[in-house]
């Protein structure tokens, strides 16, 4: 593996881009959930005085973006490229926030995946030295993803128990060669993978076979397994999402055990009933930047696999009779100053 | 120049990534346009024998894709990586064609700027040395963009004079940096740029200031003028747009003469009825794919600037009062077999 760039899905990074910076908002029900502590802003209320969900998730990707710059020590100039994406479509909290900033833009689509794929292309331009920091960032909202792709809260729709709740928050972290923190040594960029599900109230088991895709050719390609991992995370599979994904593994020959953690079954408490946990580009994005990199940086973890996952439909493709394709990027990030 | 990797928004590629093969497809009334001998494929019906117009869509980008594939004699299972985007909510025309591709994927959105957006990032990644080979690909559909943007079709709602004609049409290019073909020496990409235009019927009036921002990145950072060039490229901005663009620019004190197009304004025939010309991620796409690389094989121009523009607005951003911010990324492409 020494000197190769790259190992079928897997590219190496042997440069040290680092998140030197992150920042996470988290809205006021995630701000209520298990990890509270590690956010770095929660919202008192979901519309962050805004006139709009829409425009309230663009603030917040704005304030996530425009923190992590300043947290990093660094101006909103200096940063050569924004990276990001989100649910909404055309991406426009993305977009609008991107305008804010004097800095190249390019926007990903990804759905729920975005948060891994923006560092991982990130980390692929900062390693190949195009570039001296780039931003990654994304956001999703409760109740700007409700009315997108399933219905107008205001009709009260019930909810089905294999649903998962959108989390409200956006995340931004700084990626440099230059400078202090967890250094993401390589990306495996996932394959689009649909195993015909059409449920659009269990994007756990839409995505579950794009997770098992990805996490398999990262194993193959660097010849690892999961115990080489202190963490494994993947994104908002969701409690069920996250035992099919166990099921899987297990049919291709891979244990996850007690290093597995899924972030959208653990950001929620039991008792804020939502079903199957937290889903939506906000949820691996604020727990990555919150919580994982902070236990990476106090040496909590050495080594961790942080893999989100997407859901690529729309209600169109959906309307339309289609099933729903699963994508999965996955990094590794670790604290190479611990022995 | 010479040892650097970047300069400001501009990042220059050593390593010749080439484009190897390229496939365009055209609808019915592209193909009746001015270009219709450069298209690989002219559809007979703009429905493509499918059921809906978004399924013809993810059609057409699944030929351009495996044909340019085919094209280059080489599988599938060859490309590494395939970036592409659309104008469809979550880009579904871009997911479900990946669906059918054994390679990883990098969804885009970037609006009409997306063939711009996904060859720079291409080329960057080949240029790095993470892949050998990476498929670049978008498309539009007039009918799939009339409803999702402005209104369904059956309404016979009357164009206003401003307006353009979204393209039905998609390509692909194959770069590599093994093989023959025009050479990406530099991409310039684009920030987001907003002049305060409003008015959802004029979008080229709303990407030419960001079409003028990223032309004078450019140039400043290459130190070149529009002269150094055989031909300066505009996506989209359609007739009014491009002259919007030669106003701007020569307000900043570059004048662009005889050697720039606007594939928009060029497309279609003047009689047939598109007011500004054409627009959409297809617009850029097929003619670049279909006319002008091979007219750099043939020798006709040495030295191109492609630049695709993009307007990154949503039908929600417009009805809650936003302006249209816009993007655009800027190519240099070369026949550096020519003296």
């Amino acid at each position: 593996m020494e000197d190769k760039t790259m190992i079928k899905q897997t590219v190496l990074f042997k440069n040290k881009p680092r998140i030197i910076s992150s920042y996470s908002i988290a809205g006021p029900k995630e701000g209520a959930g298990l990890f509270s502590h590690y956010f770095d802003l929660i919202l008192k209320t979901d519309s962050f005085h805004e006139k709009s969900y829409e425009k309230a998730e663009r603030k917040m990707m704005e304030h996530a973006i425009f923190n992590a710059i300043s947290r990093a020590s660094l101006n909103p100039s200096d940063i050569d490229m924004l990276l990001s994406g989100d649910l909404l479509n055309q991406i426009i909290s993305s977009s609008f926030s991107a305008r804010r900033f004097d800095t190249t833009y390019v926007g990903l689509f990804g759905a729920c995946s975005t948060m891994a794929e923006s560092l991982a292309l990130g980390a692929s331009l900062i390693n190949a030295k195009y570039f001296n920091y780039v931003a990654c960032a994304t956001s999703s909202h409760f109740s700007t993803a409700e009315r997108q792709f399933r219905s107008p809260l205001e009709l009260g729709s019930q909810r089905p128990p294999t649903s998962q709740w959108t989390v409200t928050g956006s995340a931004c972290s700084i990626i440099s060669s230059k400078g202090v923190g967890p250094c993401i040594t390589m990306a495996t960029f996932g394959k689009v993978t649909d195993y015909d599900i059409s449920d659009v109230n269990n994007m756990g088991a839409a995505m579950a076979p794009a997770a098992m895709s990805t996490l398999c050719a990262h194993f193959n390609d660097t010849n690892t397994t999961p115990l080489d991992y202190d963490l494994i995370i993947t994104g908002d599979l969701g409690k069920l999402g996250s035992e099919i994904l166990i099921d899987l593994m297990q049919y291709k020959g891979y244990k996850l055990g007690q290093n597995y953690i899924d972030c959208g079954q653990a950001i929620f408490d039991k008792t804020q009933k939502t079903f199957q946990g937290g889903s939506g580009c906000g949820c691996s994005a604020i727990m990555l930047n919150g919580y994982f990199l902070e236990q990476l940086k106090r040496g909590e973890y050495k080594k961790i696999l942080f893999m989100a996952t997407g859901a690529l439909l729309s209600p169109t493709s959906s309307f339309q009779g289609d099933s729903i394709p699963g994508i999965a990027h996955a990094l590794v990030i670790e604290n190479d100053d611990l022995p």
